[in-house]
């Protein structure tokens, strides 16, 4: 088969999103179907006149995107995205230009560590902080003019702050929906305090097994029974969540912590229709480190496909900005406002006014966006370093979650334990971590023998240096 | 009777302080036993060659602390403090020089008032709020050195800050604690929800009725059975408490919201004596406005009685610097701790550390106390602005809750109802807010005919136009 794409190179618009728009709305339309093949990324480079990495960037989002699925050493086919007529909308919205995103609670209570070089897949990049612009934010802003923001404010927040996430949202990760839905507080922990008082009591609470361990802590400790469902290649899988007679699905579609797995649309529309089965069933969508993607664009958010109101957002700035700056959101859908106005609004806002209006005009002022771009830049070099240097144990490890996110995740063929492997690369003075320790109560799991290498804290050389010594201590493995 | 005060003017300490120091240990040690009568004010000031007032302050603030109680017409007598033993210890640490804090929560969600003077309990004066200083703080806390501040942080909040409030409860509020018992927190509400966590699920709550709402509705959010305890003059009465089975008595002994009733010290000690009858059972110390005193000391902290390990205190910087900082702090007794450790301390800081860098400067760079020292007498002024106009009223009202706290009670001696009173102020412009919105499930109660004037918002000249007002709309009842 082959594709006439029509490419406009005087567009502005770059060529491998001119190529994903113009599948993307080819496999909508229904032109192209469920189970066809598409021609090679070599062959449509060829046709089109474009590199091959273009043709790849388009396909990558594509899949990432759930769009198109490969079947190795047979090639790329599209998905089966059936009852997916409503999606369209949402995620046209999306802009490349900008990004968005989400958490850093997963640092209080790291223990310290001596050795050389330590993987921890918590903990940011803080070297590049705009230092000087968020110290100019801060002192344009402590004027006496804006006295009046030492006084009580808004509960769920500065309207303008508000304003500003709901257009970045919109722009960035085709949320739909208006500032007042938007629950500014202080981290993701407090945020799912609060959203229990606004759920109520009596739910059930099905979470990806693995997952981010605090926020199971935080709904067992508001006494929800939570259920840990299995995930397949494509995520939480449903069928199993339909047995836990869960009402409440948390889950992390754009990138899931910690095996890095990328929702596919027709999952992702597959949990929106286990939501709307039975009224009152909401979906959480966790969306913590969609901004950080090194191919292709930002996968919008599920909150964008969903026109019933069944999809509770959740970002914070902790991994984008600080963890230190302790500010996240909630963005509540229309039939939860109202539980919010008579059970929880009389909670008063857990930031500071002088904070929100600090970070209002780091967004409003396009500085995020900037600071994003860099560090995007700076993870990905990191990232490519990181790649680059495992080569050296492709023969011995299988290599997964890449190209997203702050950490890649990092399996023994021979399937030797993680504990043993950890031991081993403690000896060398590396620290890694095991993915056992973010299942909820399994003892049996499918990742016995794999661990999570996070890149974020360290420079390209201690990298290389780290791989290199885990290269040597696992030389017999 | 004849009291011999050895009084030394040179020793730097006032002279009211020696008086009250002196007769405060002479009913200690025993040597003035409950029931005897003490020389009037104007005979021991004639005795000790010092200005009456002088000796006012003394007895008032033995009074407040329950050392001594009048008997109008009879005079002024030793109060049965017995069973006192252990309490000499904590409060004699108390510093006359410093103060110390609480709440700001009360003002979420005020509706705007379109009339012209409105006698809100709820707000601060934050025209004094020392903005230069503030920003300056910010400036310097915001330097590159400082880098690492964006980083992670200690989940309690940090140790200076910590260590900084330590001290000052220990010498303002005669709190005796460690800094690792310190956690901070986003305001009280969230520290509420904190403590819920640590505590776990099964507790009954006492509260006194009327009481701080905010904090009920959090405890009810929380899923706790709160059991509303009917208060006399000297603050939350044992025995009902002892009816309710309740094994948590929430209690602000400082200054008691919204009565404005200050817990005598062998009220105090019931309530210890309450919590020690049986393993398990706590006293959660609100002391949200106690730095507002304007008369006489500041009365120690309850905490400061507990050799037990059975209070735990709460306080807030809302009140004293502003609601919108939005920092406050738990200090748990030992056995908590572990509870914290256990439980809680997954729970992320929820206060930015570059605010709570600035607070711990503001405090220990002695800005804090200037302040309060600033505010207080601000306060006072107003305070007795409003007591001067009330004068006018005083023919047809009963005032309470006065000398602390930044509101008092007026009640209708006619018994005339809260609500009419209300509308007959509005007519004139007036806001006023009746006590019965402060209750916990009471139809009938003592109030009925009680309202709330607040007056830190207002100034000098609008409290005098505003009881003017009032006196008009009230001609007749």
């Amino acid at each position: 088969m082959e594709l006439l794409v029509p490419l406009d190179p005087q567009s502005g618009m770059p060529l491998y999103e001119q190529i994903y728009r113009f599948i993307r709305d080819e496999i909508r339309k229904g032109n192209l179907r469920a189970g066809e093949r598409l021609p090679s990324s070599r062959l449509l480079s060829e046709n089109l006149k474009v590199s091959r990495s273009t043709v790849q960037m388009a396909y990558d989002q594509m899949m990432a995107e759930g769009y198109l699925e490969t079947v190795p050493c047979k090639g790329c086919f599209v998905a089966d995205t059936q009852g997916l007529a409503g999606f369209g909308e949402a995620d046209s919205k999306n802009d490349m230009g900008k990004r968005m995103t989400s958490p850093g609670e997963k640092e209080a209570g790291e223990p310290v560590f001596s050795g050389k070089i330590d993987f921890s897949p918590r903990g940011i990049d803080l070297e590049r902080f705009p230092f000087g612009i968020w110290r100019r934010l801060n002192r344009d802003t402590l004027v006496d003019d804006n006295r009046e923001l030492f006084g009580p404010g808004d509960p769920k927040g500065e309207m303008d702050l508000r304003e500003a996430i709901r257009s970045y949202l919109h722009s960035a990760r085709g949320v739909n929906c208006q500032a007042r839905q938007i629950i500014i507080g202080a981290g993701s922990q407090y945020l799912l305090m609060l959203l229990s008082r606004i759920l109520g009591d009596s739910h059930r609470i099905a979470m990806e097994n693995p997952t981010y361990k605090q926020a199971y802590r935080v709904l067992k400790g508001q006494g929800y029974p939570v259920c840990p469902v299995d995930m397949d290649r494509f995520g939480m899988r449903p069928d199993l969540l339909e047995e836990t007679n869960a009402d409440i699905a948390y889950v992390m579609p754009s990138h899931q912590y910690p095996t890095g797995i990328v929702m596919p649309v027709k999952r992702r529309q597959e949990l929106l229709d286990w939501a709307l089965k039975e009224e009152g069933r909401y979906l959480i969508e966790d969306d913590y480190d969609s901004e950080f993607r090194y191919r292709g664009m930002p996968i919008p958010a599920l909150q964008g496909m969903d026109k019933e109101g069944r999809v509770i957002y959740m970002g914070t700035f902790s991994k984008s900005i600080a963890p230190a700056i302790r500010i996240g959101f909630l963005v509540l859908p229309e039939p939860l406002l109202k539980a919010y106005e008579e059970k929880a609004s009389f909670y008063a806002s857990t930031v500071s006014r002088i904070d929100q209006k600090v970070l209002y005009q780091f967004l409003e002022k396009g500085h995020y966006e900037r600071h994003l771009n860099r560090m995007r830049a700076i993870y990905k070099g990191k990232h490519d370093a990181l790649l680059g240097a495992l080569k050296s144990l492709e023969d011995r490890f299988f290599i997964e979650g890449e190209y997203a996110g702050l950490h890649i995740l990092l399996t023994n063929k021979k399937g030797l334990e993680e504990g043993k492997l950890a031991a081993l690369a403690a000896k060398e003075g590396v620290k890694v971590y095991g993915l056992s320790s973010y299942f909820i109560r399994s003892k049996q799991n499918q990742y016995q023998s794999t661990l999570v290498l996070g890149y974020a804290t360290l420079t390209k050389e201690e990298i290389e240096e780290g791989i290199s010594l885990l290269n040597q201590a696992w030389k017999d493995v």
